[in-house]
């Protein structure tokens, strides 16, 4: 159910993951929801965000540890997830971008967990930009990621990888230019 | 009408603009929807988008005329940007960028207005890049909107307009590095 429930995010947000949809794509009974998920849906939607947080976070930290230069490593960041774009048809994006879009007034409760899944993923990103200085990590891995669910909104849009590919190459640039320590 | 589908779009994608909440937010009588749009609900958000495309183009057209440098410019469409979601009390973003992530395949004919829309807002400000060399300001100027939109997501969730300031501060700079002619 929350395998469903995470697919029909990336693929229409919110919008896509009515009870019944994510229901009927998971083959369950409709109780069932609520027997796992006494709180409702926005209980089932957090826990699909929640394994969402660790899947991506667990892709920068695997990327990022890799034997490459810091630059190298971001292009890598935006070609991957580029290719899980591309490879669903352009289809599917990120989860948390797409509920953060679509939150109202009666899904309000999941911003916070929104902030805390980008929080953490700045995180893991930071945690791999070891050629630049630690008082500019954060702030870099915020902009990485910034660019990054920027570039793969207009992908979407687009049904092209171009602006990802560019994005990740911009982004390497920049920080070439900036710290003396970071190769291209 | 469109006011309030915007409105919903902005606020909460497709997810909240149902034709029942675009009906009730605009006062009209039901029936009207089908009189004025006979192709349903997507023609509506489709001329919703396009009143966002022409506001949001004109803003960006406006910003890049002004007497600054183009480092200057970058950042005060990010400000400005920065400063409609915040006083919209973190509620309003880019309402392309919602529709994009909630497309599914009843609403994928929606996917080329968002995709004509983003390239619309890419020329408008490859146009304000003047002190970037000809050649490369469509790339540029796609960079600077993967960047705002993703700063915006970011900042949406966290509720502080960190992410965006410090986006637009890190784009103009990687502009001021790479471009001699741009001032900071």
């Amino acid at each position: 159910m929350i395998v469903a429930a995470l697919d029909l995010l990336r693929n229409s947000g919110l919008a896509g993951a009515g009870l019944n949809q994510i229901v009927s794509a998971s083959k369950a009974p409709k109780g069932s929801i609520y027997h796992f998920f006494p709180d409702g849906k926005y209980q089932l939607v957090a826990e699909a965000l929640a394994q969402a947080e660790r899947a991506v976070g667990d892709a920068m930290r695997e990327i990022f540890a890799r034997r490459m230069s810091t630059s190298q490593k971001v292009k890598v960041l935006f070609a991957e997830t580029g290719d899980h774009l591309s490879e669903s048809g352009y289809k599917r994006g990120c989860p948390i971008a797409a509920v953060t879009l679509d939150l109202d007034e009666a899904s309000e409760e999941l911003r916070s967990h929104c902030s805390r899944i980008f929080h953490t993923w700045v995180g893991a990103i930071a945690d791999g930009l070891a050629e630049v200085p630690s008082k500019d990590r954060l702030q870099v891995a915020e902009l990485i990621l910034s660019t990054l669910e920027g570039a793969l909104i207009l992908s979407r849009a687009y049904g092209t990888l171009d602006p990802v590919r560019r994005g990740g190459k911009s982004i390497s640039e920049y920080l070439a230019l900036k710290y003396p320590g970071v190769r291209t």
